[in-house]
């Protein structure tokens, strides 16, 4: 495909999404509580032509230990990720905003709400990052649900999405009238009820919410789990993942756009977009140092602790630190990130302490190191080599990571006819290039899946 | 108090709060999902010294009759409150904005972080209108819950309350440090947990969002039965009713602050806030024309439907609508409501579509039909006679119904001393003069009611 583009991304977050990114001279410390930071953000990269400025969530915090959590500015990134998005959607015109909500701990009806009048909000440029909500700090938080367990977490998230785009469903935005002379709003055909009674769920309709110009929210997957890749397989336009180097990522994306295939609909409406967390210098001497002076700025308490997050919640403190990685349970909450990490650690042969400075940084993200030229070259062959349909950027620091990448590796890209602001989409549905839902269609083969 | 000054709030709604208003020649029909609209509405307001914006909001379509649902504009306004909130708040920078949400149909962890982030995004200027959602179209959309009793659904939303205040209060604002040299962003008393467990919920805490310059949202209560408005003494700042007349404001405002007393907290730090519905017209004659004018345009069918509703999910088909309402059912859902308008009725010895046209322009809220003079004047009566602390205006149409009463009826208020833009506050809470919490204090105050 000779027009085939990138995808670009950016991931909203406080000072960076380097751990240490609060404690660098560059940033400011309370961006965390900063709506203005978060929109100069999504505006900058608005402006750079990127299709996405995502906001990742979580509902709890999660730390295993109290020393660590003193020395971090990153619980949900200070903001609840729905009301943050409507913010960024009012301060914008153009980008996409996804927004992560859990479907273990809401009810269909009020997402699809939400999600629905975020979409009108942004006149169309709404995307939901479907999770799961994996940790134990979250679970707490709310009142019991049946089972927390991997699998029926799955199963809770697909009756979830399945209600929800039922919902979405349920107006016609046909027989949306407005007839002031014969004082009919709605025809007789505008709205229908969902009546859904499922295993987890009821839910009537319809939603009292009309669907936005691009119809409803796109929807975004980061499960990478089987039972994640299977669920983004069946529902998602985006899928969002973390991939520590090109081979990983090509499997990756090839066994997601199969599995697309098998579902019978076309793998080309399944965007995947792995995590480049990139470190620009104008010489590659110059990207080490700025790498290293966040690396120094990380503490051991904060390293480690998000290594026991990252490894799903294990306890290390007993371990050797400087020792390699033990043997750890399987978890059953990050069950795939788990995976990634042991690789990881066998494969540079890290030691405790050292896989978590290295993952602390990029959090088992795809990591480039490098001048522009490198970090395009590289790009271009995930894209080329069949890894990425675009790329999630993580700039290190707010705003310069995120500035440095803009004003010298995004020129790189359409220099090299990679990339290609789109003016004239106005929904993200278009700017994706993704086909409208057909209602009926759409339901038929969620049936099927 | 020589300085007592009127508060004044608007209510932001699509077309107008006139059932018809949509019908009208200046209005948009596309309001209800406009979110421009909701926005020029605020700013406006805001630009006369409004303190308030209130965002009203349903779970579910509150409709009896179909015929009637296709002749209306109004499904819970198009947006949901807290998303609108947010995109209100974003394109303000100094009016209050209280939005709605349900106790019987959130979690409190969630609103918690909703409201928290609201606060943040908005700077200090965020209040909760707490509703427990008395509909059956409304609890048909979610999953059972253990008993939609009135009592019930009170006691629910009064644990409910308290579990957000007690999330809210999980931080402790002077123990954010922030030092980038030390590496410690939080002192070791920055949070705790809430380890709730009561009847209801669980939420272990501590919030992951930090509180706001306000400390947290303001909190609004509408209910206007016993429990009520008995949830009202004990937690609320801000009350909103519907009172149809000064003597029947006067009790209920009498009432409030007699029960706020009895807390043994001052009454001053409750304010009620009646709801006015004004016509303006240069002249007498011109009002009356103009509400004429809107009230041609009401349909049998919405005007029945909606008394139905009001009456509590009433069914009035077999009822001959020119005769007197018949005796009703007492119904779980909106007692309070009934009892104003089967009072009205007999009062104004009105038929029942007689009644359903009567409601259904100002749905039971005071109705001023007259001059700006008129107006003005009424409210000081009101406000004088302890009737209100000040108004929650809903203007008969967007924009010119609340253009009209801000041109013609806020420069008199401020003439009578009534009314006093403040300029120097930052936050609702400074805005509406209400002191900050103290931590322990309010627990204890809690707990003791
Ligand atoms: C780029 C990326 C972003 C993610 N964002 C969130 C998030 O905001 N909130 C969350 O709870 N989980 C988030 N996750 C975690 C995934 O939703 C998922 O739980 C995790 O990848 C483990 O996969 P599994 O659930 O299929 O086992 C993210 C993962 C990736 C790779
Ligand atoms: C001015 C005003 C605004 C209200 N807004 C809402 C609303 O947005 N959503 C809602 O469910 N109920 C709303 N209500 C209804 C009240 O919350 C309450 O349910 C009703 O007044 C009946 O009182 P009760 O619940 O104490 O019986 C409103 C009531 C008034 C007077």
């Amino acid at each position: 495909m000779a027009s085939r583009k990138l995808v670009l991304g950016t991931i909203l977050y406080p000072s960076g999404h380097h751990v240490a990114a609060w404690r660098h001279p560059s940033t400011s410390a309370s961006a965390n509580v900063d709506v203005d930071h978060y929109i100069r953000s999504a505006r900058a990269a608005e402006e750079a032509g990127f299709h996405i400025a995502f906001i990742s969530d979580r509902l709890g915090i999660p730390q295993s230990r109290a020393e660590a959590l003193q020395r971090v500015d990153e619980w949900s990134h200070g903001f609840e990720a729905l009301t943050l998005a409507a913010a960024v959607a009012t301060a914008t015109t153009r980008i996409g905003v996804i927004a992560t909500a859990s479907t273990s701990f809401n009810e269909p009806y009020n997402l699809a709400r939400q999600l629905a009048s975020l979409d009108l909000i942004s006149k169309g440029r709404i995307g939901w990052n479907i999770v799961t909500s994996s940790l134990e700090q979250e679970r707490e938080n709310f009142n019991p649900i049946p089972s927390f367990d991997h699998a029926d977490r799955y199963e809770r998230a697909s009756e979830f999405v399945e209600t929800v785009l039922a919902l979405w469903e349920s107006w016609n935005p046909d027989s949306i009238l407005r007839n002031k002379q014969s004082g009919v709003f709605l025809g007789p055909d505008a709205l229908k009820s969902v009546d859904h009674e499922g295993r987890f769920f009821r839910s009537k309709g319809p939603l009292n919410v009309i669907p936005s110009s691009q119809d409803h929210p796109i929807l975004a997957q980061a499960g990478s789990s089987d039972a994640g890749k299977a669920l983004a397989a069946r529902t998602a336009d985006v899928v969002f993942t973390a991939q520590p180097d090109l081979a990983a990522g090509r499997a990756f994306y090839q066994d997601l756009k199969q599995r697309r295939g098998a579902e019978g609909r076309s793998s080309d409406h399944l965007l995947v977009l792995p995590g480049i967390f990139p470190v620009v210098g104008r010489t590659r001497a110059e990207a080490e140092d700025r790498y290293a002076t966040l690396q120094d700025l990380i503490q051991p308490e904060v390293a480690l602790s998000l290594l026991e997050t990252y490894l799903g919640d294990v306890d290390l403190s007993g371990v050797d630190i400087d020792g390699p990685l033990p043997d750890l349970p399987q978890s059953n909450s990050i069950r795939s990130r788990q995976g990634l990490l042991t690789g990881l650690a066998r494969q540079e042969g890290l030691s405790v302490i050292g896989l978590a400075r290295r993952i602390a940084g990029a959090r088992g993200h795809w990591q480039v190191i490098g001048t522009a030229e490198d970090i395009a070259g590289q790009m271009e062959d995930w894209f080329t080599a069949g890894a990425a349909d675009g790329f999630m950027v993580l700039p290190p620091t707010f705003p310069d990571g995120q500035d440095d990448f803009i004003r010298d590796v995004v020129p790189l890209l359409t220099h090299r006819g990679l990339f290609e602001p789109d003016v004239t989409a106005r929904t993200l549905r278009q700017r994706l290039n993704l086909p409208r839902p057909l209602r009926m269609n759409t339901k038929t083969e969620r049936k099927s899946a």
